[in-house]
C-alpha cells in the first residue's frame, strides 16, 4: 500500500513537473518587454537587464569581441541576436539567460538586422565583403550575397545596414560607392538593386524611422547620398553638399554613428564631423536650417521617442559629458557626467528614462530624462552598447 | 525507512516544484512582444492571441460588458488592462491565461491609460463623471479626480483620455467644455490644469504620436480644439473650423473614433463626419490639403507604421468593406471584405500584416499590407477590438 502510494505520488510529480521540463528552474515565468541587454565588451559577456525594477537579471558568457557589437531582437523579444566584430552570430535566450545558438560567420564582422517579418537575420561583413542571411530560429546559413563590384571580382566592405520595410534590407559599399537594397521574399534566391556612384565611401547608413529614406554618410567627400525608398525609381541623390571635414579636413577623432541620427518632429539632428556642433536639418527639404554648439565631437545624437530632447555624447577627449538638447528652445538644456568614456544611451520604450554606459567607470547610469535625477546605477565590467527588447517592434535597427 | 524515503520524496517534490507554483502548469516559457488580445464583446470574454504564428492561446471569460471595451499593457507586456464598459476595470495575465485582479470601479466607463512609468492605470467614466487612478500592480484606488465643473458642481461626462509624455494625462470633458491635463507626479495628490470654453461638447480625443499635440474633436459644433503640451501657456486653440457635420447637419451613422487618426509623415488623416471621405491635414500649419473619397462614412482611419498606407473602415451600412489609401499616390489602391460588421483593426508592430475583425461573421481576418493576402482567420464570438502588446511602449493609447 505504501509502495503503490509512493509510485503514485512519484507519478502525480512527475506530470506535476512536466510543464517544468523545457525552462531551467531558476527562471520565473515573465514578460519580456521590459528587458534588454547591456554589452561587456572586455569580456564576451552580455548583462540580461530588467527595465522597470533597473536591475541585472543575469550575464551570459561566450560571446567572443564583442567590441563594436550590436544587436537585434525575435518578434516576441525573448531573443537577442548579437553581432559580434570577430564575425560570431550569438543568438540568446533572456528569459533563460543562456545561449540558445552561436555560429561563426565571417572573419569581420560589423553588425546586423533581422527582417521585418522575424523570420531572418541578416550579418554585415567587412571579410569577406557582404550580407549573410539566417534563419531566425535555427542560425542555419540561407543565402550569401557577395558585395562584388566593378570588373575584377573585388569584394567591398558592407556598412549601414538596416532593415526596412517590405522584408527588404538596405546598405551600402564603402570601396564601391554603391547603395543596395535586398529583397527578401525568397530567401535562398534574394533580389538585389543596385544604386551605382553614389558618392565615395560611404561609411555608415541609416533608414528614417518610417521606413521610407535610406541614407549614408560619405567618408572620402562632403556630403550624403540617399534613397528614397518609396520612389526607387528616381535613384540615389546627394544631399547636405557641405556635411563632411570640410576642405580644410578637421581632425576627427571618432566618426560620428549615423544610427543615432534622431529624427525629432520635420526636423534631424545630426552629428557633425570633427566640428562641436549638432546640425539641424529639415527633412522635407533636406537642407541645413540650423547649428547647435556642443561640448565636443558629437558621436551619438539620439532623440527620445517624442522628440522634445536630443540626447548627445562625445569623441575623445570629451567623452565624460553627455548633453541635452531642448528641440523647442534650441539648445543645450542641461549637461550630465556619467562617468568616463560614455559609449551609448538607450531610452526606455516611453521615453521616461535613459541608460548610459561608462566603460571606464564600469557602469550604467539609469536617469530620469524630465528630471535629469541620477536613478540608479548598474555595474558592468567595460559596458558599451544597450540595447532594449522594444527595438523588436521599430523599423531600421 | 519507507515512510522516510516517501517523506523526504515528498519533499523533494516540493522543493523542486516551487517554481511552478505561482504559474497553471500549462504556460511554456516564452516572450509576449508577439502577444495580443481579441475582444469577445457579447460574452465578457477575450482571446490571448500569438500574431508569429497567428493563433489563439487561450481565452479568458469573467470581463463584464465589454462593448466598447479597451485595453492598455503593463511595460512587461504580460498584463493587459481592460476597460469594460460597465465600470469593470480587469487585470488579465496574457502568460498564464487567466484574470490576476479585476475591480468595479465606477457605473459607466469608456477606455483607460496606463501612466509612462508603467506604475498607474487610469480608468474614464462617465457616470460619475471624472477618472480614477489605480495602482497598477495591486488595482488599489489611489485617487479620484472628479469632473466637476460651473457652479452647481455638475460632473461631465470624461472623453478621450490618452497619456501624455512626462506621467501625465489628458482627457475632455463633454459637457463643461474643457480639456483637463493631469500630472500624476504624485498619484495620491494629482495636479489638475483645466483648459476652459475649449468648444462645445468635446466628444473623443486623442494625442499626436510624438506625445504633443492633443485633440479633441467637437460634436457641438464644427472643429476640433487642440493644446499643444509643450507650450501650454497659449492655451487651448480652435483649428479646422471646417471639420464637422456642416451647417446642414448631416446624417451621421456612427460618430468616428479619433483615436484612429492617422498621422503619416507631415500630414494627418482623418475621417470625415457624415461624409465618404479621408481628409488630409498638414500638421505643421493644421489646415486642410486635401480630400480623399471613400467607400462610406469611415469609422478608424489607422496609417501602417510607417505611414505608407492608411486603413479605412465604415459605418454601416458599409461596414463589411475594408479600404487601403496609398499615401504616396494619394488614393485608395485596394478594397477588401474581411467580413460583416468591421469593427476594429490593428497592425503587427512593424506593419507586415494586419488583423480585422468582423463581428457578426465571428473571426478575425490576418492580411499581408504589402500583398493584401489573407493569410489566416481565427474564430472568435463577436470580435471587436484588438490589441497587441507592442502598445506597451506608445505614447497616447
Amino acid at each position: 500500500m505504501i509502495r503503490l502510494a509512493f509510485g503514485a505520488m512519484f507519478a502525480t510529480f512527475l506530470a506535476l513537473c512536466a510543464g517544468c521540463a523545457g525552462s531551467p528552474p531558476q527562471t520565473a515565468l515573465r514578460g519580456t518587454g521590459d528587458l534588454g541587454i547591456v554589452i561587456e565588451r572586455a569580456t564576451g559577456r552580455v548583462q540580461v537587464v530588467d527595465t522597470t525594477a533597473r536591475k541585472s537579471l543575469s550575464r551570459i558568457e561566450g560571446l567572443g569581441d564583442l567590441s563594436h557589437a550590436s544587436a537585434v531582437y525575435s518578434r516576441d523579444g525573448r531573443y537577442a541576436y548579437v553581432f559580434g566584430r570577430d564575425g560570431g552570430l550569438t543568438k540568446i535566450d533572456l528569459l533563460a539567460g543562456r545561449i540558445d545558438r552561436r555560429v561563426m560567420q565571417a572573419g569581420n564582422s560589423i553588425g546586423g538586422a533581422i527582417s521585418q517579418d522575424g523570420k531572418l537575420v541578416i550579418a554585415q561583413n567587412y571579410e569577406p565583403g557582404g550580407i549573410k542571411i539566417f534563419d531566425a530560429a535555427t542560425l542555419e546559413l540561407l543565402s550569401d550575397v557577395p558585395s562584388v563590384y566593378g570588373s575584377e571580382g573585388k569584394r567591398s566592405k558592407v556598412v549601414g545596414l538596416a532593415d526596412v520595410p517590405g522584408n527588404r534590407v538596405a546598405y551600402a559599399l564603402f570601396d564601391a560607392g554603391e547603395i543596395w537594397i535586398v529583397d527578401l521574399a525568397d530567401p535562398r534566391k534574394p533580389a538585389v538593386t543596385k544604386f551605382k556612384d553614389v558618392g565615395r565611401q560611404p561609411y555608415d547608413g541609416l533608414v528614417t524611422p518610417d521606413g521610407r529614406h535610406y541614407l549614408a554618410g560619405l567618408f572620402g567627400e562632403d556630403g550624403v547620398a540617399m534613397v528614397d525608398l518609396w520612389r526607387p525609381e528616381l535613384g540615389a541623390r546627394r544631399i547636405l553638399s557641405g556635411y563632411g571635414r570640410g576642405e580644410e579636413k578637421l581632425p576627427v577623432y571618432k566618426m560620428p554613428h549615423l544610427r543615432g541620427w534622431a529624427v525629432a518632429g520635420r526636423n534631424a539632428y545630426l552629428p557633425a564631423i570633427g566640428r562641436h556642433e549638432v546640425l539641424v536639418v529639415d527633412t522635407s527639404t533636406w537642407q541645413e536650417v540650423g547649428r547647435i554648439p556642443v561640448k565636443g565631437q558629437p558621436v551619438f545624437v539620439m532623440a527620445r521617442p517624442d522628440g522634445r530632447q536630443v540626447w548627445v555624447n562625445f569623441a575623445f577627449p570629451d567623452n565624460g559629458w553627455v548633453q541635452v538638447i531642448d528641440t523647442l528652445a534650441g539648445g543645450v538644456v542641461k549637461t550630465l557626467e556619467p562617468g568616463k568614456a560614455v559609449l551609448h544611451l538607450e531610452f526606455t520604450p516611453r521615453g521616461e528614462n535613459v541608460w548610459i554606459s561608462a566603460r571606464d567607470d564600469h557602469r550604467v547610469s539609469i536617469y530620469d530624462t524630465a528630471s535629469f535625477a541620477l536613478l540608479g546605477k548598474i555595474d558592468a565590467d567595460s559596458p558599451s552598447g544597450i540595447f532594449f527588447t522594444s527595438r523588436a517592434a521599430r523599423t531600421g535597427f
